[in-house]
């Protein structure tokens, strides 16, 4: 997906695009609709794949009917009634029975942030596997620490490093796909057209249950009772995304402000140029990582707005804004994702400026050292290297940690 | 533009498109050359339209590339000079000379700015006049005020609608256009590039600002010196369209709340339905002004997040932060604009609601009334009509800041 | 703790005051002395309680001074040192050894957010308890369901309860305890002047890292590595909170929409009066509720910048940012929290108004009925009560969640 | 006021302070009761000056009637009140008579911003002052300028301190006093209590108006119609304080770089330091000012939030919201200004590092001049001060701006 206003935006894939959007939609109806006929509630004659009944081409049409309707699942549903009533009439009859826009709508939703939460799993995945390398490799490259923009101590990159991916780690949450499920309530959360359907009050409810199960099953996502109104699944699943987009910005922080000329202990593998200043490395992947860094929280307030302001059985207002925000925002943190994992597979690290900085500073940088020598009795270091405290020790307790995190969260094929 | 995630969005138009943008960022180059030339900077024979030169087709590979650019113009300039090679050597050697990408993109994001703004501000006089005529209309139209959700005492529909029609008014900036200029500063803001190319130092100062200048009143815009680095005023203009929304926002509100089946004393004028329950009636259009209220201040916070994080002479992902976030929050506040004037141009009123719910409240509603009559010894209201205040007063003094607001702001005929 | 400008700010207690975070300071000094001593490090000599030799009237000097050292620890360690240096040389003179500022200030920070987090859970038990007592009760208690502003189908009170629980389930996190953490890393977070303090590079790491977790069992915090510059740990606990006061400000819309006089279906206990219109219950208690969630989003927006400004080996600016926007979050939360409990303990619900509203909705609200009914060849209802769905179902299902939760949450006792 | 957690706080003086808030509502109430007797709708019996009535030890029991009634004006009013019954039964009778707790709480709290919007100014007019003489100082000060964290060109630390001036001068809004406005209403915005006791409808509107103008007069605020549900002004005026703290952040990011030991372009006058890092020269106002720009925007998003939610004729809970919330606000930024005003008035330049940073980026810098000059025909400058294109025009254009502002800017006398 091409976006000049995001440069990086091919690197998102079809996440949260309208065209996966529609077809989410209609995997809920199809698998809902497979659902009533697998519990027999609907004939065997209703039975139908539906996949190919509307497709990108309907986007505009849907989407010009979604604002009086108030959602796409509308227009949707009516469309696909009028193109099945042709071919099928039992399933044109049967289709949507039992369902409720949101229903529809908050089901797809789910679907698109699965594939964001596996996305980014993956980049994480990598992200981790780049930084633990990076940290072991330069856990005794020493480097001055700096606190406050001023050198105060010793320390080394590969400590550094690990606190970039105990970071990574500290944001992601492996419990997150508990998270991922289906929204099948019904009108007002009730399910009560389902169990009016599976038979009434008395032998509906179990079978209506079984249908919602079903569909789960189906998609793939977990079954909950009906959230239509407690959005808290959704904005943990967002916070945890702004936790991770944090926790890039801080690592891009460290590559821009290394990367200047003065310092020069970082650059990116391709920096940017400039036609007439040739000299120019600009360290552009960091740049727009920054970018989505800065504008995440804002945006994310939004979610928690939109979360807060839930009232009735179904908001008006409060659920609509979530669609749009949601895609705005994956659009920043999948691109933030994959451009982490580019400019750390391809990060330049200069151990010798690293080297540089820290001769320079001597004495000043081994000053807490003597006074803390002194108090002890021992003799003053000349070498930053001896004055390195724990830091082997912190860097593998974060390379443990890792390997934790790497073994639990589950690789998913797909 | 379909947005299935946004319904709504055709109401937007061309309004910062990505197609727009390219052709902006190309007029931003057609007058900077044809300024060059002009001025005498560059020959005659460099003189090009340039308009012709790049299309909607090239958005994917421009797109593309504008990553490991980090900015859009870096490509746009890089395909246009390779075209402009075979049919104007002399304009491809000239093309771009004394620019740098921040100022096609941040001139071109102004032209992208302008047209919202204008769009915005005929939606603002329509429904100006709509609400004038709504709050004349029904200066007499009793009905409850409530307050904390209670009834509290008498109003009138036309002074609740004065009210709207104030926050509108207040929200409105009728200077926002001063704030519609070029970006034109070269490599660092100074100006240097052209400077040198109009003759340098000693002859050249004047040529350049010469140059600038001509470019603004080509592209329509004012000229002041450069910003890279100050963004007060996009922040200014965003303000403002955030001030609008809150306007649009709080009448949503109102409709939503009084199209209540409990309270019925508004409702809209083709309101969503629903295939099973036929006598829903859906505020969809309050629904989805009101999910633009919530979340535009989130997303604007991340505008000021990025104007505080401007440093050096071009801040590293601040800067690429703003195109993205301004597109959004576009789309946001342009929609909520064009369905505010369609909700208010078929907004239904039932007087006869209004008033059985006031006299519903009687004697409560003239509880405070009987209070201060005692207190200066008048008699007891009986009609909440005798109840209202300096209700007209207040409808006519608003009326008139609508008038005088509609002689200031210009009708921009384009 | 008044406060004109935050009614109910007294149901905060000490959460976040001054006192409670100088207190905390000197609790980190003592516990870090204690431990170097334990542990072997300073002799027996330097052995000192500490928390008597400074208290609240010396809050205005610290304060001052606060600002030309950046952090209120600095003066707070030489004030200490002035006055220990009188009773007790040793004490003064190994005072803060191995420590930096950020190490006191973060982990009495910590300590403030522990006491945060133990009201909390004690608040939401609470309202956990409440909430099931009142679905329970309201399980067969119709009211009509409204969706998008409009009446839909039947449901009950008890299911909308039970949602307004699962909000608050969903929002809990009982994990949230091992994310209160010392934070012991020295000048840059490398451990140095412990490892130094402790005997140099080989023998002195592992009983720099027993200091650090006897420091942590003293103060009843986890033992973490440093996390200076990774404020994950705080972002996530603060994420949690502003879920809760999503789940509190939905429960409050309700109640707002609910208490209006035309509908009557719920009420406040202790409403608010007036003086002139002494018919009016206002809702004051969700209108309070509601405040803080209207407003913390935002200002958790800050707290995730501050996360992602993270740079070098500590931030100059984020890191300051923190406590002060923390201190605001927690004046909003901890109220907003006792108000729903108080507001959930004394909520009048009136069945009959349910009911009437319910009558008068008929026979509109069995409409979906009716089309379900007629699809499966069953009879239409006329009860509303027999359109209920699954809700008896869904209501079970959250009390068992509720109680897991009670379950699972330990009881702090303090 | 002391605050440990946002050092520098007392250089707010008492802005926002709970007294000031109380003594503000005590001067709405005796300016309401003047203006009564004044327009001799109140007998000349009833005036008393009111403000001896209540103080600062009454704070408390205050604040925590303010729950239960929904704000401080209401157990304000009735502790005043009783004791006014002793001493003058007649002002007892007459006192808050045709106000409402809004009309208090919102002309009071404009009062505090009107303190907050003087103080601000005063420091603006004394950065732009010191901004002025330090851009002319260094009008002819060559450095090198960074884009994207790269050497780009030269340019002058006096066009630099330009653009810092520049960006306070965007921010600064010379009509924020209009908005400085009394907010008196009435129960629901119609004044019909106060046109009751003036007589009623026929003679009472324009006596009842004299009296709102006169309250405005005596209060020295702007009379405008209420505007108890658009939020307007306040927004503004606070959109206008979050641009002005960007401004300031802005300025604190440059000289957080340029103090790096790497850099040492510039450093703050009385840096922070450390104890055993007696090197460290920590930038610590900068990092207080930065610390504002960080929380600012997303504390403001929550104003906005505030300001789309109303409804009725008083939103409950959006209004409830502003106060604490503003509070917070102020304190940030003027704190943040004033420490602007200091950090400037100290800064230390650095030419020296300036030119060596610039020698050692020779030639790139000037490869942009050696490009142009070749297209021209002109001669590849050695020397950077050759190549400063139109700085000195820009700078000069600018303090013209400036000097325009310090005229156009009244000063108050307080």
């Amino acid at each position: 997906m091409s976006n000049l206003f995001w440069p990086g935006s091919e690197r998102r894939g079809d996440q949260f695009t309208q065209e996966f959007f529609l077809e989410s939609m209609v995997s809920v109806e199809a698998a809902w609709l497979a659902a009533l006929v697998d519990v027999g509630i609907a004939p065997e004659s209703a039975r139908d794949r539906l996949l190919d009944l509307v497709g990108p081409p309907d986007i505009p049409a849907i989407s010009l009917d979604a604002e009086a309707a108030g959602n796409p699942a509308v227009p949707l549903v009516a469309l696909m009634r009028e193109r099945l009533a042709v071919r099928n009439p039992d399933a044109a009859r049967w289709l949507h029975r039992g369902l409720t826009s949101q229903d529809v709508v908050d089901s797809a939703v789910m679907i698109l942030i699965r594939e964001v939460v596996y996305r980014i799993r993956s980049e994480v995945r990598d992200q981790v596997d780049l930084l633990m390398r990076l940290a072991d490799q330069h856990r005794a490259t020493p480097m001055v620490a700096r606190t406050l923009t001023q050198h105060a101590v010793p320390t080394t990159f590969g400590l550094k490093v690990a606190l970039w991916l105990r970071g990574i780690l500290e944001a992601t949450d492996t419990r997150t796909t508990d998270r991922l499920c289906v929204q099948l309530g019904g009108a007002a959360g009730t399910m009560a057209a389902t169990v009016e359907l599976a038979g009434g009050p008395v032998v509906g409810v179990a079978r209506a249950l079984e249908v919602a199960r079903r569909t789960a099953e189906i998609l793939d996502l977990e079954w909950v009772p009906p959230w239509h109104t407690t959005r808290g699944a959704i904005t943990a699943l967002n916070d945890a995304g702004v936790r991770l987009v944090d926790a890039w910005g801080r690592i891009a922080n460290d590559v821009l402000l290394l990367s200047r000329p003065e310092i020069g202990e970082l650059s990116e593998g391709s920096p940017g140029g400039s036609s007439t200043m040739p000299h120019k490395r600009n360290p552009v992947l960091a740049a727009q990582i920054r970018r989505a860094a800065l504008v995440v929280p804002g945006m994310s307030a939004a979610m928690h707005i939109t979360a807060m302001e839930s009232i009735d059985e179904r908001a008006a207002g409060a659920w609509h804004a979530e669609w749009g925000i949601l895609a705005d925002i994956d659009r920043a943190v999948v691109v933030a994702a994959a451009q982490t994992t580019a400019l750390l597979r391809d990060l330049q690290v200069h151990p010798d400026r690293m080297a540089a900085t820290l001769a320079g500073s001597l004495p000043d940088v081994l000053s807490e050292q003597r006074t803390m020598a002194e108090l002890v009795g021992r003799s003053p270091a000349d070498d930053p290297r001896d004055y390195l405290g724990a830091s082997e020790f912190l860097i593998d307790e974060c390379l443990d940690r890792a390997r934790s995190y790497l073994k639990a969260s589950a690789v998913v094929h797909r």
